[in-house]
């Protein structure tokens, strides 16, 4: 198996930083080949604009997919995002592993799905969900944050975890047509000591070690859909 | 009455832009004082990283939220986001306008949040949602999108788009005490002709004029969970 982690943490020593190396670890020792894409390291720039098409289809006015869709079918894509887009390409399984910030991911990794999510290659017309670009393909998030688990389900202070991050694990993973596995959060990271984070990396390890047996959250399909993508009369 | 718009779309003459001056100039005849902050325009840096910190409180361990919160306390932080704080603390109702990416706010936008939203002023301990720094003012989502409207709802193919910006809505504005208004959705912008353009502009600006009438989301009340952020009995 191929695998690519996106980490996007500003701290090296960070607990998201133990992650990403506790996973290529765990990974490459399974025998599977590993790339990470450090976007703190590598200075990604977040920032989709204008500048990202030397060649543009419409000098006058940014449509940014459509530019992206220009860029791709013309070759002239940015090189930091076709580095990006062949990455995931040619992975089997995507690991987004980041800190919370704010109930989503941070700037750095929101700027690389915005750039990197290219238009005509990873959807495109009524190619989403079942029928995404990147079907075939798994994703897993893996995510630190400082709250308590108990702050989070259906009666809890913030809802679902997985309710608030669905802008990514729907929006953007299962859109673009990646089985996404259910997450790995690591809770109230900053306030453990230092036995409970060793012992979160081992379930971290064992979650790696057992991705076959995770479940998949559930995703839209379009066969329930019509071609405008209204629901199908008893779908 | 005080406004803060805070406008991110890569292209001056989108519908965003002209959404963000139906804004301006319809609250400034109504007598508001209206600032913008125009982030593409400003070039705004949307990674939140160590740069931001010119004194450490720890300088061999970055973390974010207590850096902000020494930098506040001390005085020290960075002028570009020292500048936005305190726009937002100077408004009483503060607009997000943005064209909708991946479900979700531009990481430029993002970002804007990852560093302004600083600890200790915005929130902190457990100063949140109803007792959140920022309790008295007012926030309004502005958003256009590709999508159709009969795309999002309980049954439509991406399920409700408040539920989609549920970690911008509750996890970030409502998070910090705002009262958050009913968001403003322009939908299937990008397909519209001139026509629809001006009508929509048209319900923008009626919008703008009904404020007052317009709805609140509901948000968690701190009055049901006890000191730990757990449910009280019977709450």
């Amino acid at each position: 198996m191929k695998v690519l982690i996106v980490h996007a943490h500003p701290e090296p020593q960070s607990f998201s930083a133990a992650m990403c190396r506790t996973a290529v670890g765990t990974l490459a020792a399974q025998g599977h080949t590993v790339t990470v894409s450090d976007l703190y390291a590598q200075r990604f720039n977040p920032v989709a604009s204008a500048a990202d098409f030397a060649e543009r289809r419409n000098p006058d006015y940014l449509n940014y997919a459509l530019e992206q869709r220009h860029a791709q079918e013309g070759g002239t894509l940015a090189p930091d995002i076709r580095a990006e887009v062949d990455k995931v390409l040619a992975c089997d399984l995507l690991i987004l592993n980041f800190p919370i910030y704010w109930f989503s991911v941070p700037a750095m990794l929101k700027g690389w799905i915005d750039r990197v999510f290219v238009s005509g290659v990873f959807y495109g017309g009524k190619r989403i969900y079942d029928r995404g670009g990147l079907r075939g393909r798994r994703a897993l998030v893996a995510a630190s944050l400082g709250g308590r688990e108990h702050m989070f389900g259906p009666q809890a202070l913030h809802g679902e975890l997985n309710g608030m991050l669905r802008h990514v694990l729907q929006g953007s993973l299962g859109y673009v047509g990646f089985d996404v596995l259910e997450p790995f959060y690591a809770h109230h990271v900053p306030y453990l000591p230092e036995a409970e984070r060793a012992a979160m990396l081992e379930h971290w390890r064992a979650a790696l070690g057992a991705l076959d047996a995770r479940p998949t959250l559930p995703m839209p399909s379009l066969d329930r859909f019509d071609d405008t993508f209204r629901p199908l009369a008893g779908a």
